[in-house]
């Protein structure tokens, strides 16, 4: 015997986890080295180009701080984060649907009242959001918390910024109806971080980096199951080319434009135009 | 429309990739995402499960710098290094079988002559090692390149100690005759380094982090393939149980014992015990 066949290699490392006594990590790290060694025979990787990966992950791994994820934005763009979503929905019922994560939500944001404003600080055309918290039955979930957070007008988030001022981020708890309403930011399109490794590889397949615009949400209540995702502006041309595929028909939300000095729903005239959206947010019972 | 079905997403992702000018980056990517994707569905991986993944990189690109590379690791005790070499090797003929580099190759090793001695420091049981390098036709290749590297009786490397000192490592050049020779040490068992990530990850599985004894080669001559390769050590208990799975059958040789004061091949009577091993290397051609 002179040589170990290709599936005979594959064999001997699947059994190497044998020994795992947590049965799910031994039933994950023997599927993960099942479908990598068949993505290598399916490809005949060379050994440069097993260079270029260990190249890339290298610098994906130098790049990482606490605030800039490139393995996160690597899942992201490769639609691992939006497979896992998807593959840990509920299933189809009348709750809110998912979408991803992404690298910016950060704990500890500033808390508002009711029809406060998330701004902090951050540029941009004012949007008024409000909606009601229910369950999959239409009982309104009062005491929910919502946390929002999104980017500014010139498409950065607050941690992106080298000062450490929260902006665009607050949280805030739903009503005895249900009822929660803030004022936010009008989304725009931005690119995910594009000058690291992610960025390159974006560039090298001919992709954009835009991101639908999208207002981040958060919804937490005892006995309900945590609801991540985004809503994102009707009629934007990126929605059909998001670059972590997030957009979900059922997420798309219009926002009405008002002239300035429009009423806004708090009684306000606002020197600026504006926008408003409602959002309807159905939590699953856990 | 309120959900996209999951082959729907791996189907946009890899569609994503349709606009890449280069048409192997393409395939790659796109065998990539269908290879990722089909794993996270067939696990059902979930959210905590693809952070613990997201951690896991970040930690080994914490630890990650320019002589400790936790990438090439994790890939070699994956088995994914020596499948890549496997997918690589020219097919069954009379060459020398090719198994991983490993993370402790370095350029510039020092030139030796014929008959010198690695060491450079490093301590161990001095081993003698000579062979012939040939084509595959038998005939002799003068002038080759052959480089050569080993731990030390403590399984460090020298890149692994804070000093700058290149020990157990050398080049060295075939004679007219194809021969070659050195003193080096006799291999001994070593963990690859445990002390990040990749050994957490082979604590939790219940697996050794240990490698088979081993010297590596590394043989260049003009209009051949570079050969990359070990020998191991026969007899050894480690032979059935490498780390990252690079023990080859024919790679395996006696490393026959000396006692002190028998005279070596060179004619030196040395003080301590001493082995000798015979490797003949058969290079294929470009």
């Amino acid at each position: 015997m002179t040589q170990t066949p290709e599936q005979e290699l594959t064999d001997k490392v699947v059994a190497s986890f044998d020994t795992a006594k947590d049965e799910r990590f031994r039933e994950v790290m023997q599927a993960l080295v099942r479908h990598a060694h068949a993505f290598v025979r399916e490809t005949r990787l060379t050994e440069d180009e097993w260079g270029a990966a260990v190249g890339f992950l290298t610098a994906a791994g130098r790049i990482t701080t606490d605030t800039r994820q490139e393995f996160v934005l690597l899942s992201d763009v490769l639609g691992i984060s939006m497979l896992t979503v998807a593959v840990n929905e509920p299933g189809l019922d009348e709750s809110t649907e998912s979408t991803v994560l992404g690298p910016f939500f950060v704990q500890d944001s500033p808390g508002i009242e009711l029809g406060g404003n998330i701004a902090g600080g951050a540029t941009g055309e004012p949007a008024w959001v409000d909606g009601r918290v229910t369950d999959t039955d239409g009982n309104p979930v009062p005491g929910a918390r919502v946390e929002v957070w999104e980017a500014d007008d010139d498409g950065m988030y607050d941690v992106q910024y080298d000062d450490a001022v929260l902006a665009g981020r607050a949280h805030l708890f739903t009503d005895a109806e249900g009822r929660y309403r803030f004022w936010g930011l009008t989304p725009t399109p931005y690119p995910i971080p594009d000058d690291g490794p992610v960025g390159r590889l974006l560039e090298h397949a001919g992709r954009s980096p835009m991101r639908a615009p999208h207002l981040h949400f958060m919804v937490t209540a005892p006995g309900f199951r945590r609801l991540i995702t985004h809503i994102f502006v009707a009629g934007d041309t990126c929605l059909d080319a998001d670059s972590v595929f997030g957009v979900k028909e059922s997420l798309i939300r219009p926002f009405d434009r008002h002239e300035a000095g429009t009423p806004t729903p708090d009684s306000r005239r606002l020197e600026g135009r504006w926008t408003s959206t409602v959002f309807d947010i159905v939590l699953r019972k856990e």
